[in-house]
């Protein structure tokens, strides 16, 4: 596959960008990085430009074939689907796989992202103390049905010996936790998959510190 | 397909159950209903007895075969996989359909349901009318994308003539956005789909009013 043919824009903090990142890296499909920086000119992903590729105004974003797509659920399941080695949601835990995504992807972060902490300082004047623990309560309850839900199941990585969607959500998941503090020991088999996972090419490759865009002085956390 | 052999665990008027409903009578699939009340005896969906089930603690949750599982997404692709007519996820536009749907599952309805409002109250003493505040402005927002993605698709649904997945987060979002009283005349496409579905009886036996929880004075909105 030509590098040339799949474009994804991407910001290097962005924890739902990261699991693009993952998935197209475990499934060793080339990409164009476009960076869209969510904070400087009010947000790039609020112009209107870029408004016609993702009507949302979110990021991660991906174009294949005249095909543009967001949401990163939808992403990966077109992923997977073009290319059919490495299978991201394999049999026979497809299902279960689905739901731990959805547990991050519906329950945790949308709950935590930049635009809602924002409306949070807007309509209840939060403080960045109030925020953190906003978000801490929900990322301690997201992690804690994803360690209950994965742990019959796991092995280096969530899903057995072999990495899955899964991880592409619990790592950049895990991600945020550092940055809100949220103390890891509580969850004793996430920690020892990220350890683990932190450790493979793939994952060193999508970390928000090796993007392009990640400024000079940025330090991990 | 035996009824004993599909068990619903659902909430009359949780929009996440509902979806479920929808799926399940579009792929004629019958089903067991055993009800879950989110607001008697502290909410029975965070007792121990429910939380073996669901470890989030939240319906929809679905029983087949031994398989457990939870969260709607996940749901509805093993009900997709494990019956084939009656597509919730069709190609051509099987993952745009996946993004409209993520776009009300992960970008919507999450930050309006029941436990993230009571947080509010609780954290930052939002009254009721904060909390309609916040509530419209993500369910507009999200329906704004919602329009804006389905509208080169649409037809009597949302994509084209047939049912599918994008419907059954659709239709209980707009059931939400009437209790937010968020104005529909903003949407028009959705507003056209939405009088449409309802009048379907797959889409009627599933509405909130019609389950056998539904308290006998229940009146819709």
């Amino acid at each position: 596959m030509d590098k040339n043919n799949v474009i994804l824009y991407s910001y290097f903090r962005s924890s739902s960008a990261y699991r693009v990142r993952l998935a197209l890296n475990l499934k060793q499909i080339p990409y164009q990085y476009r960076a869209v920086h969510l904070l400087k000119n009010g947000g790039e992903q609020t112009h209107e430009e870029f408004k016609k590729l993702n009507p949302q105004g979110q990021i991660p974003c991906l174009i294949h074939q005249g095909i543009t797509l967001s949401q990163s659920m939808a992403i990966l399941f077109y992923l997977d689907e073009m290319k059919n080695d490495q299978p991201l949601f394999p049999i026979p835990h497809r299902h279960h796989i689905i739901q731990a995504c959805e547990i991050i992807n519906s329950g945790t972060q949308p709950l935590q992202n930049l635009s809602v902490l924002q409306e949070l300082g807007v309509q209840f004047k939060a403080t960045q103390a109030d925020k953190d623990q906003w978000s801490q309560k929900w990322i301690r309850l997201g992690l804690q049905a994803f360690e209950t839900l994965i742990k019959p199941f796991s092995g280096s990585y969530c899903f057995g010996n072999q990495a899955t969607a899964a991880d592409c959500y619990l790592i950049p998941q895990i991600y945020n936790a550092h940055r809100f503090k949220v103390d890891l020991n509580e969850f004793p088999v996430l920690k020892k998959i990220d350890e683990y996972c932190c450790q493979q090419l793939e994952f060193i490759r999508a970390a928000p510190i090796h993007q392009p865009d990640a400024p000079e002085d940025f330090k991990e956390n």
